[in-house]
């Protein structure tokens, strides 16, 4: 393990994807790596790209590598898909694209599916984000499939984070679509030669400005990272809506200017270390649940907890005193 | 407190309504109210209704709450909105629905709406669920808005779980909605006088022939649903889709026999506990987390918590060795 942490560490790919497949497989060899690459982390850029299915935001991210490859960065892809039972390098849309991208040892790519838990998939992508930061990966495009809490979370934990639309899309699921649009930095048109993209770019320009009078949101944790904003409104990002087409590799350009742009204005704002200590915050309470969780299986039998939950359910004892009856064997040496 | 939970029991309205604020208000409350009135709860039949805005939810609620009144059950409304900042009766609909169903000793109503954090709403809404239960209503019609991660939480926490869909909205956004099928008991076609409306079910009862032969899903908390079952597939549950149009109050009786046909599948089968024993778990380690994080603000001062944020954030010190010094000083006497 220690070997191979050197090699990933010196940026040897084949080291890299084992490291990472240990890294998925066992929340213990997560621990093991993640601790000894930390202090070679921080340095990535970390960009969220997520959007409806059908809005192209695959063919655009490979766009965006071969893009920033040409500007002479190392690309990490990690795409996240909660909903596949799949694994590994067994997408479709990955196997697409690694022919698309392959021959490059500048690009590193990733799937990453669930293993039953959204907890357990969001904890794997990152420590698998974090061994390619340590590697050397100057930008990490994490690609999220949907529009759930999952999206929402793994979003969060990028510095950047882009929304992708398409045409004909946006106007029926708005309200749903509501709480996406809150986590993006830069909204992107994708498909943009498509009959009805103006009116999209126009809706989404106009739902921009009806929410910024509205800086309160309903998750608890984004409204930190609205909150940490060290200059208040002064200087504030003002999300742009960009028009792309992905497929002819239109507006990628321009694209990745904003991205850029994003960038150095989170390193001169401050605000690049605010949303690393938002990110610190959230990763520390969920691995601090995961213990209580791991701390729970090994004090208590699965046939006490069994017993326990039924008495609940059949109201033979109510759900605070049994908790407070776990609590207290769960903090016993 | 004492009198104000014996007055809920005899089934007052004023006193729930004034205990309800109060549970809402305080975790503290909460534990004494739910506490003191579980062992009076679990009789009720528990109705998660959830579906797009624009499908018309709140109407076929009202209609479903006046049908089970014409077959003389008290009838509980629980409206969950959590993207929504305000509180009580402050909300629209809720308004309209007042005028529609006031005057009825027999139906009692409650929105709830977001706190700041989506683990607060689900563990109010529980307890208010509760009180409810506690206090005689024979279904408790839980109401909410969107398709996030929220409504498939409090969703799970039903016995029965209908999912509202209108013609014409579907057939975009049917792979964001997969996550909200999968979770439906009843399917239900509001609005179908409009065009399309065949269109709408058809389609649904494709996705769900497609889906049988799926049935591992993501949701780490709903496989157990699944898994539970004690019967494996003899007999199970096939879901039907079931066409309203609400604001004609056509089609609700025989939904309403669907609502109840499933209830006594329910019982029959030896399911109802099961699904008891998957909230009484869920509701436990809600609990336990909370527990958790209240003893992490007992015992780390803030300024000593935001000290290992940015420590973290900083590379000073890596996620785990932190969560590690955490631990020992929560659970340390």
């Amino acid at each position: 393990m220690q070997k191979l942490i050197e090699q990933a560490l010196a940026g040897n790919q084949r080291a890299i994807a084992r490291l990472i497949t240990r890294v998925e497989n066992s929340e213990e060899m997560a621990e093991t790596a993640v601790s000894a690459l930390y202090p070679h982390t921080g340095r990535a850029h970390i960009v969220g790209i997520t959007g409806s299915p059908g809005s192209g935001k695959s063919t655009l991210v490979n766009e965006l590598a071969k893009a920033l490859r040409k500007r002479d960065q190392l690309v990490g892809i990690v795409a996240v898909d909660p909903s596949s039972p799949f694994t590994g390098g067994a997408l479709l849309g990955d196997r697409v694209r690694m022919r698309d991208l392959s021959g490059d040892k500048g690009i590193f790519i990733r799937s990453m599916a669930s293993r039953g838990s959204l907890g357990g998939l969001a904890r794997a992508t990152s420590a698998v984000i974090k061994v390619l930061d340590a590697a050397g990966y100057d930008t990490i495009l994490v690609e999220t499939v949907g529009a759930g809490q999952a999206e929402v979370d793994i979003a969060s934990t990028a510095h950047t984070t882009l929304v992708i639309e398409a045409p004909g899309m946006g106007d029926d699921i708005q309200s749903i679509k509501a709480g996406i649009l809150e986590i993006a930095d830069i909204l992107v048109v994708n498909k943009a030669d498509h009959p009805g993209a103006s009116r999209t770019v126009r809706s989404l320009k106009t739902m921009l400005q009806l929410g910024q009078g509205m800086s309160v949101r309903h998750h608890g944790r984004l409204m930190h990272v609205r909150a940490v904003s060290p200059n208040g409104n002064e200087g504030a990002w003002k999300v742009p809506v960009q028009e792309t087409v992905a497929v002819k590799g239109e507006g990628i350009e321009a694209l990745l200017d904003t991205v850029l742009a994003h960038k150095a204005h989170l390193q001169a704002t401050g605000e690049w270390l605010e949303r690393e200590k938002v990110r610190s915050r959230q990763e520390m309470e969920q691995l601090l649940q995961a213990r209580l969780m791991a701390r729970l299986e090994m004090k208590v039998p699965a046939e006490e907890q069994m017993a326990l939950i039924t008495a609940v359910a059949e109201r033979k004892i109510d759900p605070y005193t049994a908790v407070s009856q776990l609590f207290t064997l769960i903090s016993s040496h």
